[in-house]
């Protein structure tokens, strides 16, 4: 089990650390003879990548240009693994090398060194780097290109950051916004605070929701792999992410069944059944129950800081030997990862449901 | 992937319907020669059971007494699959007959119909019914048991329910109220509101936190199987369950990275590291940090409620024919899930960490 | 990795020892609302069973009655797990007593006791005795079953035992003859070797066929899970078997490439291509071909014998001290497996195709 | 079911076509800490590449030289996957356009373009192509570097070709001569056949034989992952393969329970039970005895030949029309597969030894 595969029947495993040759994925399940899109994928790595101009984004470059090592012949699939790989271009290891015996605060870096001893590469976080994440969404954009094949659309989108709310959801304008929030108004007030953080030298959290349309009723399985768990599972092994909550999530805990039951009539129009309302966003006894998915999840703030943190290293030349520190983390940082990760809860929903569309077939 | 099995090195599977011969499971992974504590495991599933005077509980009884199969020999473990069955013995099938082809709102009626056709076992929600989770809780009684011998200690509690919130976490007290809330007073509130709640016919929803104590720094995998990921499938598998968060989970969007990072210093006694606090809840880069891990999860009212309902049944004698209908559900049920579902959220957690503790030796 | 499941997507786990409470399988991937053939499954173990009057079996009398714990509704499968238990009746387990610290020449006793330690259920040999492949049995019954729907049956069938060989494959009388041999003449003459080895005390070894028709091309998997990759799992994990061979197997080693090649036609009736030959038994890149499938299992002599063995006993009351002694085994054993393994071969025949199957669907 | 990874503990997957941009692997399991020693990956790479001057090689050169992409840092495996890539570099596919349409008989041609449509890769058998078994030799390479670390050594070589068997079992040979016959006298006897069925046009098959020393009785699993199961699974997903046997294999069918159960004994100088014999090839019950380990293979003659064939191939222009024709296979290819199926043996036996042993770590 060591984790870096996910799914079965449409399973992608990832490889690759910040600072090593490069990051990329293998992903079996894929069909033959289908067209492999590489510049929908290529264009979807693109909105990963970190923007310059952005203000919420670290302002390293990173081209991100993916390469095709197999399963693709003549510009369709073969059915065949498709591994795909995104070479680390602009990588300054040296920045690193200070960092090689501290445990930066709210990074993995002291789990690690408890989990692999002094072996774990402290370079940008090695395997724990966001940089992981491009093989996933290298994966991701496939799984949505033959996702958008099948009628099934997933939207993400930030709804709040930096302590600001949208008070609209307007999709037409996420990608019209360096917050990809459906808000213009708001996604100007959270630049506003997360411009006041940068020149601080701090970071914000926020959180991303997702809406899936085009499900059928009846995808998922009853009891380990309901729709819910597997989303719940892909949506927490996203690095910063520290909840998710479907429908109307926490706030049905105040409700009452009355209240919080999605009540059914038949749909004149189709003379199937329908629901009323959708608390239940969507998912019912682990399974789609036809309406729309929603879930949303907490994203928390960017760990990498320019302020002075308290926090120990280890003590050089000696074995087990530990000492206080004083670290300010220099270097180039997101401020808010929301805008950065809504494409990667995308991608993680559409690994998600291939796996049901694949089993289902 | 019929997802029926859960965990790869100490993996088990469930099997059985509310209303067939039984619900049991198969575990694999347990090592030979270990005393197979059935009184451990009995008490456990006693904690699941519904209890009578419980006014949070149906009125249902099912002795739950649970028969060892295989993989136990002369008292001890064999390292063979342990198969546990637990008999059926009060089920009233005849009282689903009239639900036969309703879609009862809030239940996964139409959602497994749309799955599995007409075939689905209608009696008791069969499959999706909660009581599968006898099975799992069976299975993590079993994990626990192994757990404890390691120093792990679970405990899941009630902090919130029918609207009512703790004011303290006296963790003494859980067993000792019929909510398994760690505050007497709140938990006297909450069964208030209960009994208001069942006189009406409705039901409530709540809170259910659980901490872990004991668990090295250093467990999970870093990529897909995360610890909070794998967590986060376990507590989403669970019926009702439509939310987790871990450490301060939704409330650090609204943080800065400055307040949300855990710093950390060197322990004087120890000479090695520990954090200043835990905002993330015990968990870093998916690994566990040392620290307490502390999670929370959003239980939904119960949907089976004694109040009108507008729902949809299938046409008697046509295929694929619906007509909408009234819907009063007869028939015992719980009002509130929190307390029952505390057992099966410390099951799961139990199931997650020894098929980490599995895989580490 | 505790090898008690197999496949996939049409999956099964056994669990049971010969002289706990009973052995079973737990199926998943049943699709939901196919007619439960109980009749039929309930047959196929009788073959498997042993029966007194065959000169070749032992004559124990396992009545081999199954149970329906859980899948099946109204004679349906339901399309969740489906549990079938096997109590066990007519153990002896007394008798194995003496056995206790005795490691039977040709049996699992010593590496089970170097894997399991002192906690290994010696009582008929536990996990590793034949009676396990019961479970296995009922599971592939349940699959040949489903495949017969598909017109893909699969015959298995003794060619060769006690140094006798076939002369004719008609397998009109395979069932009407005690070796489930597909030539009387021959199946006599093994007999009457075999009642002479039974007099010695002695036992014998043959080899088993197995032919599968009605596979259209194209079934397997390109690279680890090649239909012959995963048949040769299967056949292997069969308690008694020693080697497989496909087609023309080890004799294809002294032919060329122009001898072993299968050329190919277009058949005139159906325009489509044809083998003129079959030399590769049906499977080509591990894919089959639309030829018969066509492969041999080595069946080792049943080690169980009432002859005078030199081996190894540990030395009472201490730890890890072995004496050296001479054992003569008691109790009732098959003289040659061949007919028994019959069953098991095409029960897992049927589970490895089942899970292709269940993949392609 | 893509059937591209194989183990669980000790996972590799591969990937790549024999005229795509490369072929590789990526192996899961490796610790953190250890060296990692490329020079001795790529001398096992190196000993299946083709050799221009041994007449039972193709004369392509292929350079395979191979590149970490992830998982390695400071020259120490970092316990993430490590992918490795070895690119394809003297293709020439265009060698491969008259065979676009053509079944080749003895290949994977007509099974795969049953099982994936038109769009399978026909330059070189893409997919099914012996040079997809590069990946598992650099990875079977790093296993067998671990094991040799465990004392566990794995050593296979040719005791069959063209009809010549060896006369006795000189390890200290194999490598001296191009058939890695342990005897050279029989190694320049099956080279004189080569050489004649290579003017001719001709190829033949051959027996490869393996033996595993140094591992520990008790590895394996008891039922479907047997020791034996999963070497005859991994031995039966190398391409030219067509059987399996272990110790006595098919010899032990005609012997009795007295002759083939390996007696045992104390052994005076460790006081250890040992066995007198090793008929069962190092295991029972699926799980090693602590004696060698020994099974042999059956490989077919090569299918490319350059003698003519009668086959089928689709009519141009026409979707499902075919029409007989005579086929001369050009190109340069293996008269003998033996001597470069060796290191695949031992790398596809290491993989599996791995597995085992990750498990027990």
């Amino acid at each position: 089990m060591s984790g870096n595969s996910f799914g079965k029947n449409f399973r992608v495993t990832t490889f690759g650390e910040s600072h090593g040759a490069g990051v990329g994925c293998v992903i079996e399940g894929v069909p033959a003879g289908l067209v492999f899109n590489a510049d929908f994928i290529q264009e979807i790595l693109n909105r990963r990548r970190p923007n310059a101009n952005n203000p919420a984004n670290t302002p390293r470059i990173e081209p991100d240009q993916f390469e095709v090592l197999s399963g693709v012949f003549n510009g369709k699939t073969e059915g065949t693994p498709i591994a795909l790989l995104i070479r680390n271009t602009n990588q300054n290891s040296a920045a690193y090398d200070e960092l090689k015996d501290v445990f930066r605060p709210g990074h993995a870096d002291f789990s690690y060194e408890c989990k692999y001893g002094k072996f774990r590469d402290y370079r940008g976080g090695g395997r724990s780097s966001g940089r992981e994440t491009a093989g996933r969404v290298a994966a991701g954009a496939l799984a949505q290109n033959l996702l958008l094949q099948k009628g099934v659309k997933i939207t993400a989108y930030t709804i709040r950051a930096a302590g600001v709310g949208v008070s609209e959801k307007n999709l037409a304008v996420v990608e019209q916004n360096a917050m990809r929030a459906p808000d213009l108004a708001a996604a100007s007030k959270m630049l506003e605070q997360i411009e006041k953080l940068r020149a601080e030298g701090n970071s914000c959290g926020g959180v991303v929701e997702c809406v899936i349309d085009g499900v059928q009723p009846g995808v998922g399985e009853p009891v380990f792999d309901k729709l819910d768990a597997r989303l719940a599972q892909a949506m927490l092994s996203i690095g910063a992410i520290k909840g998710i909550e479907f429908g109307d999530g926490f706030a049905c805990v105040d409700s009452t069944g009355l209240q919080n039951n999605d009540q059914m009539h038949v749909d004149p129009a189709t003379n199937l059944p329908v629901f009323d309302s959708n608390h239940c966003g969507g998912i019912l006894g682990g399974l789609s129950n036809g309406n729309q998915i929603v879930f949303r999840v907490a994203v928390k703030p960017v760990p990498s800081i320019r302020l002075n943190q308290k926090t120990v290293k280890k003590s050089a030349g000696k074995e087990n030997s530990f000492e206080d520190c004083d670290l300010v983390i220099q270097g180039r940082h997101d401020v808010c990862l929301c805008p950065r990760i809504v494409p990667v809860v995308e991608a993680m929903a559409a690994l998600v449901l291939m796996d049901f569309y694949n089993e289902e077939k």
